[in-house]
Formats: C-alpha cells, structure tokens, sequence
C-alpha cells in the first residue's frame, strides 16, 4: 500500500503563512522565511530550472521524498490564491509559470469545474468531488509511488481528521511568525507516532505516523 | 552571564494544556499526555520521592538542565490554579504536597501579596511587582546558575515579547491535543536560532537561542 504523505514547511509557532498574502507576496508578510532552508539546495535549484546548490542533510531528506512522490494533491488556495470562477481569478494558472516544479500529476480540489492544464511536465487536474475523490484520482495517476498532500493548512486538517493522511512530514523553521495561517488550527486529538527526526542549523524535519 | 530559559512541553499542534482544567486534572483533558516521556525517567522519580527509573537520552537532557537551574519564576495559575485573594484559593499551596520537586527558589508572579511559603526544600516567594521583577529577585538567588521560566504559557510569552528570554528548551510530545492552552498564541515575529535537537521514540527536545 503506497503512502498519503503531507508534508510542509511550518514556524515553531504553527504558521505555514505569514498574514496579509497579496498575488506579488502568496505566502503573506515573513511567509517566504519559513522557506529559506530549501532555496540553497541543489534538488530545489534543479527542479526550478536554475544550476549549482548545495547538498546536505536537508537535500537527502527533500530527495528521497521527492524520489517516492507520484502525484499531488493541493486545494485551489494553494494552486492560485483565488477563489470563486476561474474566467474571474487573476492567477488561473498557478504561481509556477510555464514549467511547475512538480513534474507529476496535480491534482486541485476546487468547486469550480474546470478542463485539466498542463504546464511543462506537470499537468493540474481540477477535482469538484472533495478531497477524497482527489486522492482516489491521485492515488491511481501515482501508480506504485506515494501521494502528497501539498497544502494549504485547512486541506490538510481536513485530510487529517477524515483519517486519510499515513504521514506528517514536517519541516519546522527556526523563527516565530506571530500571526498568519495555521496548521492545526483545531484537528481532532490523537496520538502519532514519531518515526524520524533530521536537523541542520537551518530547520529540523519530522515524520510522523498518524494512520 | 547567567541564561534564563523557558521550558515546557508541547504537542506538535502547539498546546502545553488540554482544554477545561480541573483542581483534580490541572493540565486540562489530555494534557497529562504531554508529560508522558518524563514519568518513566530516573530523574523524574527521584525529585518526586520514588525509586528506580529509566536512563537514556531523554534523562540526560533533562538532567543537564535541572543541574544548571538555580531558581525558578512562574505565574500564579502555574503555582496553583487559582485567581484572587489567597484566602479564597483551594489550592493556595501549590500542586506539589509537602516536598515540591524544585528544590531551590521559585518566585510566582502574582497580583496578590503574601510571605515566603516553605516546602520541604522548596521555597515560594510572591512577586506583585511584575515578571521583570521576579526574574530579578531569581537571578539573585540563583547566582551563578541560570533561571528557569517554568509558565505558564502567558508568562512565557510575556517574557519572550519583552526580550528577557535567552533560550527556549520545547519537549515536543508526539500528539495533537486540538484544544486548551496554546504557547505562542500571539507572540512579536522575530527569528531564533536552533542550538540542539535530541529525541527519542517519546519525545524531541528543541533548544532554541532568542537573545
């Protein structure tokens, strides 16, 4: 059985976004700090077109979850920042640009119907269903690879307390943010299990087990 | 210079309570759950008057820490879970019974004023004066060691918005508790530096530098 794996970067105290998010500035004011830790690396470079970076601990923890990674699922939040009809929202094609990091099938849980996009070698298909007709439709593109729930905060929650998600992958960066978008904004309470812990001075990362 | 630290453990999704405290269930529903990891250790045991006990990576840590503290400061729902007038507070003695595991000063931050109160080999002095006064009036008694800011969450984050704080030692408990109490509720956005990371099955233990 293939994993549903969601994994994000988040501050000590629980923002996965910085307030105020504008089209120019998605993740809101200081959000962009939470993801400092991957910029430097090598596995982040390539994948956005750009040569050199470094390799180290946190690149070997990227790596192998991008090795295993199928397909993703993300809510229409996260794919644009908008909301409502696509013909109304200014970013209908995503924050990536003409080639998307993902190389792999996107899947967007949205209320609007909409034909897939294909951008590169990431193609976005946009799911009315809900988050669990999503994942089915992810888990088939995925093949014998894991799914990733991408964000945002309350697409996770949800999969969360519907018992969908295997693993919690956790990037936690080392600042406060103070306000902003939480994860685990009011999950229901539950036991996980701590399977590994990898750190640098940049950010520590944690897997846990919460099927 | 002596550090003062703030110290406690935490779920992942941020509480250091479980919600609806009670006198017989102080740290809320749940909240005992946070301190699972510690009951086990040696270390534990033998500051709460009982043989025997586990040593490994967890003990260390926490024996590391309890060696370096010369006083305590923590407020008064910490001490006893009470507001108001001493004389109206069912629990005006502290949760501890007659030999609380301190052993060494601890100054309460309290609006209401009352003399020194002795506990088998620990001492409770009330501070009205503010928390900036009880940090004073620890770092006194403690001398050469450092000061340990025990909470509750409210005097923690009192203490890191007002700059007194130099480090943050965060037992990550591997739960999700929903609701209750949340450390960092709102606290001023800033960076901190990652200084340590130990963990067991049970447990992670962040040490965090905030200068």
């Amino acid at each position: 059985m293939t994993k549903l794996t969601f994994e994000i970067s988040m501050s000590l105290d629980g923002f996965v976004a910085g307030p105020n998010p504008t089209l120019e500035q998605p993740l809101g004011s200081g959000g962009d700090l939470l993801h400092e830790w991957v910029v430097p690396l090598e596995v982040f470079r390539e994948r956005h077109g750009l040569e050199g970076g470094e390799t180290n601990s946190d690149s070997a923890f990227v790596e192998e979850t991008l090795a295993n990674t199928g397909a993703h699922v993300m809510g229409r939040r996260m794919f644009s920042g908008g909301e409502g009809p696509w013909e109304d929202d200014p970013n209908a094609s995503g924050w990536w640009g003409d080639d998307p990091p993902f190389g792999a099938s996107v899947f967007v849980v949205t209320h609007h119907p909409r034909e897939p996009l294909t951008l590169g070698a990431t193609t976005f298909s946009f799911v009315t269903e809900g988050i669990e007709e999503a994942i089915r439709q992810a888990r088939d593109a995925a093949g014998d690879r894991d799914v990733q729930v991408s964000g945002g905060a309350s697409v996770a929650d949800q999969a969360l307390d519907a018992g969908l998600l295997d693993e919690l992958l956790i990037h936690v960066a080392p600042l406060l943010l103070g306000t902003g978008v939480r994860l685990f904004e009011r999950v229901d309470p539950r036991p996980i299990e701590l399977v590994r812990v990898v750190h640098s001075s940049r950010v520590t990362h944690f897997a846990y087990r919460v099927g």
